[in-house]
């Protein structure tokens, strides 16, 4: 197909489509004339996975070029893949090394060997883990970090269906983008699911707010009515 | 303490507290001459928060303005603040609305009425898992979104566990900076650990590497030493 009915069935602008193919992150077409390119399905296929990872993954273009390359080096092993598009959509935490960092360090030595986790501090989500803990002593919330084995037993439970999904998936191909989906659109989700569940929590605990509050509307009369206006 | 010593025992800049000031984050010092303002310990904990959300959470310094104005507004319930503080630090995604979008908007009501979570359609979170579930279908990778109950129960007992902190905090102010800390360093925790739990998965399912590849570096020699660095 030309560019144009690639732009009309993925969405994207030819402007766009045109962007991306300076920037590497889709290959060029079969050049059929001095100007014109054929596209496949293929670009088809890797058009959406971009703009899945720019409007839902939340990623920028460099993120998605780094995460891309990790999935079309030749020879990649599944774990590496896994562990580049991780590295490259992980934004390194800036904060001092002072005592609160050194005992955060200590909190998730003992937190990973206490679950077993085969992992490595090198990791830029080893080190997350450790400014999480260090900036939450230092804002005096530290006790909330006490309950740093609930987040991981959850992020257990999470990490082993999504392997069970990419090891369910036979073409090579497919399980890497298996993976970057899982890992960019996890993120999204584990997130968005969380704070569902938060809303939903302080409603159940605080009440839903028709007493002391008016902003919320006509449709909160009950705790029932809630998920009715989506059907 | 003067804008200086501020600057020293929080470890920002002169220049950046001032932007701070300007920006509206920080609230202005208490005059003491026509150039000079004295600042207190309230100035440098809002001033450690900052650079929190900014430094471990990721925020923009547009999305730290609307989290703080939440959390200073009078008379507001914790379960408001809790709301608008997600919702100012999502971002909505920008998908067509078209038939994998009406099928995902089916399959979230489902899951919401499954498990009696009472939320509204209109929030941003609900909205944004509709989003990664229709993504993921048109990536042809829509059995992926057959885990979300284990993603669902994860969330519900991290946000469990979360509440239980905010409740347990005496003070106002702190139990309002509890639910800021919790709600975007939680972000970033559960994605750092969800990480680990996901190399650590692979190690177990794939190997370490140390066979196939020679990038890992010297301290990958057993399964074992993987943690050792970090003390």
């Amino acid at each position: 197909m030309r560019i144009k009915e690639l732009s009309s069935r993925s969405g994207v602008s030819v402007p766009t489509i045109k962007y991306y193919l300076r920037e590497g992150l889709l290959p060029a077409g079969e050049l059929v004339s001095k100007n014109q390119a054929n596209y496949d399905g293929a670009h088809l296929r890797r058009l959406r996975l971009i703009r899945a990872l720019v409007d839902v993954g939340g990623l920028t273009i460099a993120a998605v070029r780094d995460v891309l390359a990790a999935a079309d080096a030749p020879g990649e092993t599944v774990r590496k893949i896994l562990y580049t598009a991780q590295e490259s959509i992980s934004g390194e935490p800036e904060l001092p090394r002072d005592e609160a960092w050194a005992e955060a360090e200590r909190k998730v030595a003992d937190l990973v060997e206490r679950r077993g986790w085969q992992v490595k501090p090198e990791s830029k989500a080893w080190q997350t883990v450790v400014a999480v803990l260090a900036s939450a002593r230092q804002l005096e919330h530290g006790v909330w970090t006490h309950k740093l084995d609930v987040y991981a037993d959850a992020c257990e439970r999470i990490a082993t269906a999504d392997l069970d999904y990419v090891a369910g998936i036979a073409d090579v191909d497919a399980m890497l983008e298996g993976v970057v989906v899982g890992t960019v659109l996890g993120d999204t989700l584990v997130t968005a699911l969380r704070r569902l569940a938060h809303q939903s929590e302080s409603v159940r605990r605080l009440g839903d707010g028709t007493q002391d509050d008016d902003t919320q509307g006509d449709d909160t009369q009950g705790n029932d009515t809630h998920h009715e206006d989506a059907r």
